[in-house]
């Protein structure tokens, strides 16, 4: 069993809405709050290598991510942290706090619990004027697919590729980036911790439309062979860069990189590269 | 170590007023938001002849439960569920989405990850007037200090105790309570899941006052001989009473069960019972 089919699980007690989006949706007063929560361990989401300021940035560096999907701002992150030794807490909350502080949103509390092995769960509020918010609902056949960044850095560094192991250990939220898409138009964002292709495949699923990439527009890690460059850069998770989609002449938006890799289709849940398919794999929990 | 000097950790990176109250307090247009996150896991907070409905149903009602605390309504609820086996899933959501259906807020999104120890971190998101929001600052010496329920009774039911099972395996929390004596004039709250005595020095270390309890107003569980009725009452954990402070002659308060246990000093830090010392302890975790 995989997490996608769990969330129907999910999807049958809370609904169908409400596990759509990276983030819940909440109107108070003038704003839409955003709210979401992620939850990392020691096995299956640190490198052992990393420092535990870097798993605190890693912690909420995820949950900032999908705010910034929403076209939002942060405003507040909780941090719970099942600790295996207490003594990780200080360098753990610096690095939640840092990620705020460079980020936007304030750490602002959390809960501090005894656990064997380490498990730290962020929870990020955001809020962002109706008009600028971005869902994954939203793409029309005829906008253009896009990506901010590089998809596939995140494994090039876990496989060991030079210049590319902070993108994997101190993930860049790309909070500016979504606030910034979501006033120039962008009609459907979602984050793509999980992969491109998958996200693509999540994407067409929520909006009853297809994709066709051009090979040649993928941006791919830099010094990394092919064919592996193409695999990681459609396979590869765990990087925090965002999928957007939006009108033919949005791009380019002042202050972000981003890449067209292809346009929307109306050929429903079909996810084409070069007119391939693109198999429907990525980061997925499996038990 | 303990929870508490863990907090210091905590405290000497995001401030001293960030960790005071239950829950932490965000403007919001007309609104004060109050945003809470709890973590727990299988082998130290859900006895092993709970069902999974109420594991989901307790993990919902310990963030509530906060939100009750600072006079709130709750909003809406995440849950991430870590978990061994995801067949457990379904149970686990009805119960969390089942209690807010009984107590307010809805249950509108969360994460799922694959972990070896069930872990639940639920997150709620409330909003309060900010004429009624009640933090734990604010309890002035000749203020009474009162509790809602009866304290220990958790823990009664742990002992086996007939007639408190249910009291330790679906615990209520006191929302209509905590919004009635936000509106009522309640000067100081917060929960008491970590005992009677520890909530009192708690209250006590904010306030810079004391408490001067009487042993013969301290409600007992039924049923449970002395003296462990007086010490399931002062050092039990696992109940989510509400402990508030308020000005004499507000008591009784329409639709609040609660019980004036004694006043407010001005005795910084002192927490008598009949005169002696209360013992400093409570349930805490510990490394």
């Amino acid at each position: 069993m995989d997490d996608r089919s769990l969330l129907g699980v999910v999807r049958a007690v809370i609904g169908d809405a409400a596990v759509e989006d990276d983030c819940a949706v909440l109107p108070c007063g003038d704003w839409c709050l955003v709210l979401t929560t992620d939850m990392l361990h020691a096995t299956t989401d640190f490198p052992e290598d990393m420092t535990d300021w870097q798993r605190g940035w890693m912690a909420g560096a995820v949950t900032l991510s999908d705010v910034a999907s929403m076209g939002a701002e942060p405003v507040a992150l909780l941090l719970a942290a099942g600790l295996d030794d207490p003594n990780r807490l200080g360098e753990i909350t610096r690095g939640a706090a840092d990620c705020c502080a460079r980020h936007g949103g304030r750490l602002v509390g959390g809960d501090i619990d005894r656990h064997d092995e380490l498990t730290l769960v962020s929870t990020a509020l955001g809020r962002v004027e109706p008009a600028n918010l971005v869902r994954r609902r939203g793409a029309r056949p005829g906008d253009l697919v896009c990506v901010t960044g590089t998809p596939g850095r995140a494994e090039a560094g876990l496989h060991g590729y030079a210049g590319h192991r902070l993108a994997l250990l101190e993930p860049q939220p790309r909070v500016a980036e979504g606030r910034t898409l979501g006033r120039a138009g962008a009609t459907a964002m979602m984050d793509l911790s999980d992969g491109l292709a998958l996200s693509l495949y999540d994407l067409a699923a929520v909006n009853a439309c297809g994709f066709s990439l051009s090979a040649a527009a993928l941006p791919r890690p830099s010094g990394v062979p092919e064919p592996q460059a193409t695999e990681l850069a459609l396979y590869g998770g765990g990087d925090f860069e965002l999928l957007f989609c939006c009108p033919p002449g949005t791009l380019p938006v002042s202050g972000v990189g981003a890449t067209p890799i292809g346009t929307v289709t109306s050929g429903a849940g079909r996810v084409l590269l070069d007119g391939a398919p693109v198999e429907r794999r990525g980061y997925e929990h499996r038990w």
